[in-house]
């Protein structure tokens, strides 16, 4: 957001103000300050004036300005009310070398989720891919995935849903999915170009247009309708956050991991893999007690079992 | 190479053919046939033209149709006699949606290694970039690099010099660099989007334009100049199979190993690790003996140490 109509934000969510104040503080003049207070109610901010001067009635419920005004971690937003899929526009923009850039959308036309699976994308929905350009090796990157599994529950636990992760990074509430996660990435051995961390929260999604069949559901479903801006602002937060300490990633991992002690069936490029899965192992590794002993499984299909009789 | 081409260069491989036989024999008219010799000759083929028809005297040393003539796997070849950097090229034709293509060049003006380091390529030299597409998990990606390792090694076994890896992908000549490998990719968790398999090879370079403080040498000064046609085909053959039974390149890279058994200090990006270099694990991660237990390095700067006293 354009630094000016940031800073008559955070004066206005603070106390009213009068354009003649806010010129004065703000070092430009009062027509400016008159331009900048429009801006901001096209992007959806009520702004009232009377007898105090500029009144910040509310925020927008979702956008670029909404999302970035109180976002306490250094990201760039940039807003789509529709586009065909946030990650291939984050791909586009790490071609052209930016980084630390949130591509954020209403709708996707065209969102895909692993291994080129369609991903239903309504109105309503959280839809945003993190563009980011950590100095690890690649080896590293499937951490990040885990990174924005956590930072999803994170964001979820205050609106109430009880959420877990299913390994890798399916976000589930109950057996259904609410929301998933896709990283790709550039980059040698040695170091990661980029990374794109697209993902995807069923948030204020009529159930009527997911795909139901397929064990899926929407916070709305789930708790009624929920604040997108919060949501966005925590999840982004806690990825940032946990993006400065890796080593804390398994952990937090582990705690709202809903994989660890279940009985699973993991179908992997090589095979199946059926057993007990006990733990997660740096960078993102399942371990699996099966009957002929501990495998260790890097990518694949989990599927949740009930126990062996 | 065209078709066509290809198609005469084979019969007058075998023998020399007369313009119209050949012209009867591939459907074409005679006046096409003088000018695919044209052409070819323009490529540096010698095709001498006597009684009994046209000659094929001699296949030029370097090019895309020298190369292509010959090989016995499905890779094209761009010919540059100078570029910028091979792996950026073949990097835009990936972008492209190319695949199986080999980016060859004579010179490079802005090589890169590792980490960005620069890598000198003076006229005379193998510089190239393979672009493959494998059904495979980003998490396989290293033993590629390793393949392409072995590949060199292989490669350069006809030329008489003994050349081994060092982990996980310098070709070396006794103690000093002849080769190195630079593995690019763009991919999501659970496969590569692409690979970029850059390798450079010291072959009929002058090592006065080579930075020999730095420990390096090529094949003129191990041996004297070398058929950097062969060698390079015979890596390109090597590689390609290497690719078919990825099974059996940790087996292969053990053999040509130099680091095995060697008492080695590890650069890593965490710090550095000192101690026996016992074995190498899929995909690709260094298993070293240190005096506190066994450690698994999955990327960083090898050095060989004499034995500890």
């Amino acid at each position: 957001m354009q630094k000016t109509r940031e800073q008559i934000l955070e004066r206005l969510a603070s106390e009213p103000a009068t354009g003649p104040n806010l010129a004065n503080d703000l070092g430009i003049s009062r027509a400016a300050v008159w331009k900048h207070v429009e801006a901001l109610r096209d992007s959806g901010f009520v702004i009232a004036s009377d007898d105090d001067g500029y009144v910040l009635e509310s925020v927008p419920e979702f956008g670029a300005d909404a999302v970035e005004f109180g976002l306490d971690v250094p990201f760039e937003i940039e807003y789509h009310e529709r586009i065909e899929s946030t990650n291939a526009r984050a791909r586009e923009l790490a071609g052209a070398g930016d980084e630390n850039v949130v591509v954020l959308s209403d709708t996707q036309t065209g969102g895909r989720g692993r291994l080129d699976r369609e991903w239903v994308s309504p109105s309503g929905g959280i839809w945003l891919s993190v563009l980011i350009r950590p100095t690890v090796p690649t080896f590293d990157a499937p951490v990040f995935t885990l990174a924005a599994a956590v930072a999803t529950v994170q964001a979820l636990e205050e609106t109430g849903v009880d959420a877990g992760i299913k390994w890798p990074n399916d976000v589930l509430v109950g057996n259904r999915k609410v929301a998933g996660i896709l990283t790709e990435m550039e980059g040698e051995a040695d170091r990661v170009s980029w990374l794109v961390v697209g993902i995807g929260i069923n948030a204020n999604v009529d159930i009527g247009k997911l795909p139901t069949d397929r064990g899926v559901t929407s916070l709305e479903a789930e708790t009624g309708p929920v604040d997108r801006r919060a949501i966005t602002q925590r999840l982004l937060s806690a990825f940032y956050q946990l993006q400065q300490r890796p080593d804390d990633i398994l952990t937090a991992w582990r705690t709202h991991a809903v994989t660890l002690g279940q009985r699973v069936r993991v179908t992997t490029p090589d095979g199946e893999v059926v057993g007990n899965a006990v733990d997660i192992e740096y960078p993102g590794v399942l371990l699996v007690e099966t009957e002929t002993g501990r495998e260790r499984v890097t990518v694949g299909d989990c599927e949740h079992l009930r126990p062996a009789a």
